[in-house]
């Protein structure tokens, strides 16, 4: 992603709320990356603590944490995303330190974001911000999450297209030969578009790991994912070919893809060898479907390894990492708990 | 549930995965409760520390974890489940305290468990436990998991008694007379059935909040469910009929219900008022489809609370709970990371 940013004179500020973790944080530093993208002020200060000193929190500010967001160390740029005029004088009103913000619009998700064609409630936003104290206008954000409705990479570049063609109008207006920028990205778009006009900055995530839904999407292969989850087997059932793992919803969560083998909320290796799919979960539970053939050798008690469906919840849900060299990587999950 | 149990001579052993709090764990207490069912080693640790002596750990005992279940405190009576007779064999050669052993059937779940009618295989297990040392063999124990697809209370006694019929012959052979029981148990037979022979004691957990998904199976009614979620207002989108809430896969999963109106991840309500739904969710957002004439009061930093589709989920999502009167509880979820 790193090469791929440079190739298209990019800026890369990578989305870390897939990983949350300082160690993989550091990977990405040793590549020569500077700035980060969080989800909320208190990955902000997790990712601060650990060096960071270029952090944009992009989840739509919330004002009730006003206190967490004045207190982030001062010597640290911070870039907070507003979308509201009633909200941006509100957030005007509580700061006490410098923040950059970025104006959220929307290129197609219809999440958060202003419509792209609203002018006039960009314009009003825009002058609020300029206006404020202690805010700096920094440009625009928008994720066009809908690619990940797309399947395979045409599909996402024709998504890509088309949202990207919604901020002609305010690149004109706002950024054109001005301080200010537009910030896109969503994994799928930069993991395989080659067309940015008028973009100056990606914050794609999940790319750190891809996932299952990745695969389907059309972002990367299979042997691309780089996160799985082990679990053991707790049961078997060989007259219905399935076993069953300690590996549920709260591994997984309940995100699944639709094949056409039926859902499937993750798919399940042992060494090198696809045994199966997770095509069941309940809370603890995961029921493994095995392929022809596979997985006579497993017992109770031995090991598989589950490639996840949605990586991002997993990374969430388990608060933290072993690598195959058996190194513990912490998650923030794990760390907000613990205390100071 | 304690009254229900009381009036159907059943012993009432709940289960404290649903709320995984020492806090609500003494409310049982209070009530007159001796033992409980966790699903977790990890889980009995935790309980036992709290002054619970009778634990059955109702889920496939993983015997990588021998260790830890040898070290729980040898004044508790643990109880595990097992279903397998090479796994009874192994479990015997790690165990170096007394545990009570209760053989897994599956009276149509499908997903853990011996089939009643394979009476070669449970007569096995049966015999191996009897003859395992430090052993006991306690009897079984069954989850009508599938309880879940009823919809309304009809359906569930049907499938109730039917997943209770098959335990005839089990409990003739190996229970009548002697000391070994059926333990039983669902969140939607215990709320609703009040047919119990042969069962000894029964196991439901949910019911401690139920949620959306025990009201669509038609075990409670709405304003049965304790347990919500408090979420700030980050985005409004009037010309949509949308609010964004930061409420998403991270608090609740991806558990939904079908309604009339579509897919639903959680029933949102300002005060007394339900205002919409929970109709999209991504990682960390969570879009609210507003009712008509709803929500108009609302501005970014609002509160609203959202009742969740699996309560059980959230619970452990969010790892903690505060009561109307402002009491913090605690939940295994965040007190496990603590360093002891």
């Amino acid at each position: 992603m790193v090469a791929r940013a440079d190739n298209h004179g990019l800026k890369l500020r990578p989305h870390f709320k897939t990983h949350q973790s300082r160690e993989v944080g550091r990977w990405f530093r040793e590549l020569g990356i500077t700035a980060i993208t969080v989800s909320s002020v208190r990955m902000a200060e997790y990712f601060a603590e650990d060096g960071w000193s270029d952090i944009t929190i992009a989840f739509p500010f919330n004002v009730l944490e006003h206190d967490a967001l004045n207190n982030l160390p001062s010597d640290v740029q911070v870039n907070i995303i507003l979308e509201d005029p009633d909200t941006i004088r509100a957030v005007g009103d509580i700061l006490h330190r410098n923040v950059g913000v970025f104006i959220t619009v929307d290129v197609g998700a219809g999440r958060t974001g202003i419509d792209t064609t609203d002018s006039v409630r960009i314009g009003k936003c825009v002058s609020r911000v300029q206006s404020g104290s202690m805010m700096e206008f920094k440009g625009f954000l928008t994720h066009a999450g809908h690619t990940y409705r797309a399947r395979g990479a045409e599909e996402i570049r024709a998504t890509h297209e088309e949202a990207m063609s919604k901020l002609t109008d305010i690149y004109a207006t706002y950024c054109k030969g001005q301080n200010a920028i537009i910030s896109y990205g969503d994994t799928p778009s930069c993991s395989v578009s080659d067309s940015w006009q008028n973009i100056d900055e990606i914050r794609p995530g999940n790319f750190v790991f891809y996932d299952l839904m990745q695969v389907q999407i059309g972002s990367c292969r299979l042997n691309n994912i780089a996160v799985a989850v082990a679990c053991p087997v707790v049961a078997l059932h060989p007259e219905r070919s399935e076993i069953v793992l300690y590996g549920g919803a709260i591994h997984f969560g309940k995100d699944s893809i639709a094949t056409d083998d039926g859902i499937v909320f993750g798919v399940v290796y042992t060494d090198e060898q696809q045994i199966g799919v997770l095509s069941r979960i309940s809370q603890e539970h995961g029921v493994v479907r095995l392929n022809k053939n596979s997985g006579s050798d497993l017992k109770v008690g031995s090991i598989v390894s589950v490639y996840p469906v949605h990586s991002c919840m997993t990374a969430q849900y388990l608060g933290g990492y072993i690598t195959l060299d058996g190194q513990h990587l912490d998650h923030l999950a794990s760390s907000r708990l613990t205390p100071k």
